[in-house]
């Protein structure tokens, strides 16, 4: 049994983490779904789709989860819905249910005939990727007790906490 | 140090096993990058970007070679050389370094400032996707003797081999 | 003498009705333009182009307008207005005049030389396909006053007022 | 019950007429789907979507077939495989059944869960698009017994046989 | 040594001329990209991309400016931040440094290894094309004192300030 | 009177300095649009839009051609017949008049309204650029005789040369 659990992950975070430990905890295969991996240097898609990939890597071999039963896929959005089932489709491994909070989602799967599971969720408001980027923005320190350890360090490394602020109020190219 | 091999595995062979250990054995961590991911169902490319994560997934568990050092990421073709890079780029974690024996690719690269590296190869004219995909199409079963054990199990699990031959006469849709 | 009438029937009520009454009824042959088809399940576009297409023909049937001298054809989006009338006319038999009350339409059509005609409106705040659309998520069954009797009947056998409360506060996929 | 039959129908001719008529027989309403509908100007489409919709209603009206039961989409080619049934699928009504002779159709279909039917054939060497265009080119006027004589009207009084033959030796713009 | 200076330019005002002019009396040539090239007729982007290189010739031309050491090249967007650059040096002549007040492209440009340089501003809550916009939108002729004489005259001559107040209230299509 | 000459300039010769000078000569205004200026590194299209420009520019001002009369402008194709005069216009500043020697794009630019005009031609078969790829690929130093002196210059010292044979027996990727 293989399920999918679809996200953007700008940044993984311990809310993600907890859900991917209750799936892989029940004993399924997990394929990991990059969203939106084209995007990069906006302020909701700071990271490019392979940056996204480095952290997540990061994340699940520092918890020494098992690799043998994980994959990690970035696929790109089409931005047409009534195809978008299909698109993910044709990029991941076989699966036969996925984990996602999104009732449009929910409903594009169901309406395909995939069937969709829940795991409990750590505090919603705090563990959001959404709150992450902003707390880097207000240069609260609070955001590195969001995320793993690891990226943390990954982050501060490539100063990607600083890319976070620099494109943060600037939406337009130009 | 972390490297790039870039295929279209359709599907993975000996010849690009033989290529993927020789760069583990050097030391470097490896990207398996599928190219032209968003194709399936034509003769040069038979299979889904997800069915090739599966093949390919399955060939390095089978030599058990090291997980976490290994990335497998699909991306599709955007048809436009000069934003080709750039495009690999943003799908896959950082790299320093590409393998790949197509004259074009080398070229793109070195103009981008990415070092090209060599292995040795396996003779080429066996150890080839498109032999063995004819091989199928003839009813020929030597091609099981060019690939993995394990891809031949899911090949004809699936019935993947059957697929070659169906739409092995037949490039277009109408 | 053909004449396009341009929509995006999300879905067709009864001022879609009133103005495709009033164009036949001046014996000019009518083409119904379904735009930005290729979209569906978000807030402002909840059906397929398909589901569009049965419910205007539902809609025209049941008036016993006269199929002989109608086309409906569904139309994708490009988003870029200057390719905006050669993409229509390419999709569309020919015509020689346009119904619109958008401004950007009617100079679009005018720099193309199709000549800009008019008909009389049903009161507009009300005979709107987006106060429908309001009204279902408000569970406000005013709603079955605004559209055709069987285009009632439709959106309530396949659930479809139930897909416009789903999409309706939920504009991003994930 | 409704069924698709898909084409290209550059033009559509009477091995085109022969199968809808059959499938209409059956009790079926129809769905006559144009494909590669944004095309024109090319050897092998060389005419528009909509100047397809107009020859094939011709067609269809001059042999006194229920417009009731039948409609007319054109829609665009995406040239993705694992994509089209989903993309076929938004664009037209609600259907149960396919026909068509073309194997990797009948195998995507398949594998979506739409069941394939079959029509006898008109002898295909003759009834024949790419024949007709043939001929045309060929300045043998034997083509006119190949499709209904409206569409010899039609194509006649807009000179499409005259474009058939410009576009004809000319695949590339420049 | 050839340097770009990126805009849309919707239109062109004595802002922009005043940077145009500083960047040639330091001896440099000058490649003035027009972005977002591809749209027109929405209240941000008013002109084609052939429209604005009409009125940055004449522009440069009335101030005498030497045609030899000037380029302009419009280019549409692709919306993909990491393509953005090797996109945009796909189109233009070869270039080492890039002339722009915006954080993101700055940042993209240096992460790409291209030098940003700096002039100084005129007023830039008055010198802006937004502003221009708003003051032909509220009827007031001040703005004939933002852009250069040969723009006003072709903008009166083509009719283009009507446009601008068209399109300005009328974000979509439909 | 402003006309337009399309090309692709793959790269620009002495037959296109014929035509250029001519039309220059009736006392036309002249915009050079260089088409598929999406594309390089393939044989048919080894250089870039930007590229190009350069080897243009160089080649009109070594013959002293009046560039205030005179515009470049690199599109890219969109591949779609019906758009493509919509998508030349919205690139290229107005224009009355179009010369080509290519039957299809004569047929779209008189079905657009657009007046065709022609210009003698040197001789055509050594006066084409595919030509001139083939010599270099071949190693023939004739090519020099057949593009304008300065082109020969900056192709050898960015050994433009070395890159038509690089990609010359390399249609694909990988």
């Amino acid at each position: 049994m293989r399920s999918v659990f679809i996200g953007r992950f700008q940044p993984i975070h311990l809310g993600h983490m907890h859900t991917i430990k209750q799936i892989l905890n029940k004993g399924e295969d997990l394929v990991i779904i990059i969203g939106s991996a084209q995007y990069s240097h906006t302020p909701n898609n700071p990271f490019t789709g392979g940056e996204r990939v480095m952290l997540i890597k990061r994340a699940i071999m520092d918890e020494g989860l098992p690799l043998d039963r994980i994959d990690i896929i970035p696929i790109p959005d089409i931005n047409i819905n009534p195809l978008w089932i299909a698109h993910l489709k044709s990029y991941v491994p076989y699966f036969e249910k996925a984990y996602t909070h999104n009732v449009l989602v929910q409903r594009l799967m169901r309406d395909s005939g995939i069937k969709i599971d829940e795991t409990t969720l750590l505090e919603r408001s705090a563990y959001s990727a959404n709150h992450v980027r902003d707390l880097i923005r207000w240069n609260n320190e609070e955001w590195t007790t969001l995320v793993p350890p690891g990226v943390v360090k990954m982050m501060k490394k490539y100063k990607w906490d600083e890319r976070i602020k620099e494109v943060g109020n600037n939406t337009t190219k130009r």
